[in-house]
């Protein structure tokens, strides 16, 4: 019954994307970025894989947890991003785990990093796998006697639902649809839905900074976290459950985004949402990106706090075949368990009209959208064999620094697609989050690369696009994280006496710095 | 024309209560507490109290930042505690701190730091000096050459505002009138008003993280920081201006309530608010706090975000004299710089309707009571040479278990008012603010003691209460701040091994323990 998963890109077994989908990428590819449809290498297949043996092995007392399969291995290899694909494409799994380890509860999580530590072996929590920055690759040098990858996927349990106070008590290997299915019959919802939903964990996000389902307010998991479990190589980290608190500093927003660079979470509490019964959906036209922009600045000041405040510039609706390239999208929507969103919208409504909203009628052109977009992952399957470079990076900007922002960060991207490949390709752009201060600005680009040269025609694009981001006064990272591909812009952007505060504080909890080498510190 | 703060209690010399606020708290001390008016110790005179020499002398390069002058001297000894007031009142300033540092920039702050560290000197951050948990009283021991007060007060501007990011950039020792005042002009507002807001400040707030005005949604300071800028002893340490990140663990919310500990915080960058154009309030009655408890849980998980909903039981209306102690009375209100709020008014009224409140007709009640709660810092200067303990304290805890820890804790303090003292007193609650997973829950006490006990019988109820709180689950501060008073009860609260990162960020930025030594760490 259980379905595998791919070793080498999104989904399980068998799952792609559809002959029409598949027919409308291709055309975009021919008719954009200019390659033609051309027969390209399948798939690896686990038997063309040759793996390193295992430089570890499990001791006695964790023959149960610590595996050697093969494939586990294979899995355990790759997160999702653009060169991890381009790897497992070229049947390179060099860095491939030395075991997986399976652990079923907490006494086995720390059974593990207690061997790791001992033995200098270094463990990379493993959630869904869904990380694009090299989060979960084991690439970790050659200072360790191996490399673990921790999957937490037993931990899959809803274990406790509070009514009262809309909380539940979630193991952090769970993924999305689990949880909401496991909610469902209490009439509650977690409500967190990453484009990663269906292959990606509560423990992962929270791991991550994840981005959800709500365009404004409460936009990261941060602020649905009400108290967390964490396995460390130190012990175990427990904080209370507190609606709020002013006790020092937050122990939770430590752990929030330490991408397993300071442990294992294992469970955590979480805020719930009523399940919505009222909705109300609309979709505006906007000559540019920056017309629309300033329609979603209004209405993020204006303290509605819709759930869907989400802009698509007119690269990116050209691109999906959603319009003609002649308008900027934004999609505007509330949604309320408890009372109709009537006066809300209308409020928002009339903001868009002074801001030169056209009101779309048909709302199936950002459904279009919508899906295209939960199906993205699956394309890359295609267009890697294909020579396509394709990748998105994301920021967040304050709203008097956008245009300057988004002006370099595409001119910046545009001339590194020429740069590293020759091509010219396509970039797009869209808002993802919008704050009262600024919005998350999130990137797309696509352009023709040469086969044998596509991980370095990559680094120079990631490069060029990241310096621009972080000269420009961004973020590195709004939701994506950043794991090992974003370290040196991270170490950029972060006070450094911060660099040096964390680093103290992981080798309070991790002495023998065995978690997640190389992700955050140093 | 500069006024001068009083060095023993509330405010400026000359302020005080008025003889109506004056004859009503006596008639309530006569009535519920059973202490008669009486002649009671005036005030202390500086000319009363021999300061001890000071233990280190400003080296010349600091001579214009350091002073030994002893009002100032006397003006850094105490907060607002009442064990302070107490032993501001007995004419105790033992723990007067050797000089006063009034740095005028960065650099000062910076040089003050440094010949600290050199010569082990502790240093004490001051913003306003309301601190109600010992949080700024150079109680360091014996193991530091001498004691300095860090006083902020200089950096008291506005240097910056980003209007179309609706943000500013302001300096920590601005007092809270000041701010707004700079802001009215621009159209917006910070709207962050503590009862201490008079004579506190925007890094006081910070590094405590201080609740204000909005009861639901952003109900700390902590939302509004949009990045900060902190002198350590390492360094300055500063954050990217940024509405959102995931890029790893927030930087901002390891200095948002660190309480002095880590550095002295020189500036942020604020989110402000429009100033209100529209607004709705009423005030329901409900037989009692659990019944109000039930309105408030269900308007604070409807998504309607009100700016006020906060309940005072029926003691505390009776205390206060809004009422003869037959209802507790829950204050709801709107508020919005964009859009009349009826819509979200008439809702949130259904929802008390739906659980039993009467809608009260004349608000007259709220206002004294929040009229007398803005005035209550200035009793205890005429309570407490009366010999009444009085005092407050504040926890958050979840829905669920919410009955239990009111029984709890309520109990318990009311057992100690007997223990400690003989006497019967007074304990009254309310919610100051609330969350979708539970209220912040308010206490006051009130009994007679004997005055040359005062200290050891409030030290007996603190720890009662405190005890109870933590049993129950909750939180030793929802706005108070940890301070050195709340320091046993921190430590059992905070997950252990939070304790050790800590303290290791804190040897990251302050290596020689400097920084307000006993507060957060070890």
């Amino acid at each position: 019954m259980t379905r595998r998963l791919k070793f080498y890109g999104w989904g399980f077994e068998g799952d792609g994307l559809s002959d029409p989908e598949r027919d409308q990428l291709l055309r975009f590819v021919a008719g954009k970025i200019g390659v033609e449809p051309h027969s390209a290498p399948p798939p690896p297949e686990a038997s063309e894989i040759a793996l390193r043996a295992p430089r570890v092995a499990p001791p006695a007392a964790l023959s149960g947890v610590l595996t050697a399969d093969p494939h586990e291995r294979l899995l355990h290899t790759y997160g999702k991003s653009f060169p991890e694909t381009v790897r497992a494409f070229a049947r390179d799994f060099a860095n491939a785990p030395d075991l997986v380890a399976l652990p079923a509860n907490e006494s086995e999580v720390a059974a593990t990093l207690d061997w790791a530590t001992e033995r200098n072996v270094a463990v990379v929590p493993f959630g869904g796998g869904s990380s694009v920055v090299g989060g979960v690759e084991p690439a970790v040098g050659d200072s360790f006697a191996g490399a673990v990858s921790l999957d937490m996927r037993n931990f899959d349990r809803v274990l406790e639902v509070d009514p009262s106070s809309r909380a539940a008590r979630i193991q952090a290997g769970i993924r999305g649809p689990a949880i909401e299915a496991a909610l469902k019959p209490h009439g509650f919802a977690l409500r967190h839905y990453p484009q990663s939903f269906e292959h990606s964990t509560l423990g992962g996000w929270i791991a991550t900074r994840s981005g959800g389902h709500f365009a404004t307010l409460h936009t990261h998991i941060d602020d649905f976290v009400e108290s967390l479990r964490t396995v460390t190589p130190a012990g175990v980290m427990e904080s209370r459950r507190l609606p709020g608190s002013g006790a020092g500093p937050s122990p939770d927003r430590l752990m929030i985004g330490s991408e397993g660079a300071l442990g294992a979470i294992t469970e955590a509490w979480m805020r719930l949402q009523g399940r919505p019964r009222f909705r109300a959906d609309a979709v505006f036209g906007f000559p540019d990106l920056f017309a629309a922009a300033r329609a979603v600045r209004a209405v993020s000041q204006a303290g509605l706090y819709p759930s869907n405040l989400r802009v698509i510039d007119n690269a990116e609706a050209g691109t999906y075949g959603v319009n003609a390239y002649e308008e900027s999208l934004l999609v505007l929507a509330f949604e309320s368990s408890d009372h109709p969103v009537g006066p809300w919208m209308a409020r928002a409504t009339e903001l868009m009209a002074d801001h030169g909203g056209r009101r779309h009628h048909d709302e199936a052109a950002a459904l279009r959208w919508r899906t295209a977009f939960l199906r993205m992952p699956y394309a890359r399957e295609l267009t890697v064999p294909m020579g396509v470079i394709n990748d998105t990076f994301e920021t967040a900007i304050t709203w008097d620094r956008l245009e300057a922002l988004h002006a370099a960060v595409r001119g910046a991207t545009e001339a590194a697609l020429v740069e590293a490949t020759g091509n010219s390709g396509v970039v797009s752009t869209r808002f993802t989050h919008v704050y009262p201060d600024g919005p998350a600005v999130y990137y797309t680009f696509s352009v023709k690369g040469d086969p044998g040269r596509l991980i370095d025609q990559w680094r120079i694009i990631k490069a060029r696009a990241s310096d621009a981001l972080i000269a420009a006064g961004g973020t590195i990272t709004h939701h994506h994280a950043v794991g090992r591909d974003h370290m040196p812009w991270y170490r950029a952007q972060r006070p450094a006496l911060f660099g040096a505060a964390l680093a103290a504080a992981k080798h309070a909890l991790d002495p023998a710095g065995v978690m997640n080498p190389g992700v955050l510190t140093p």
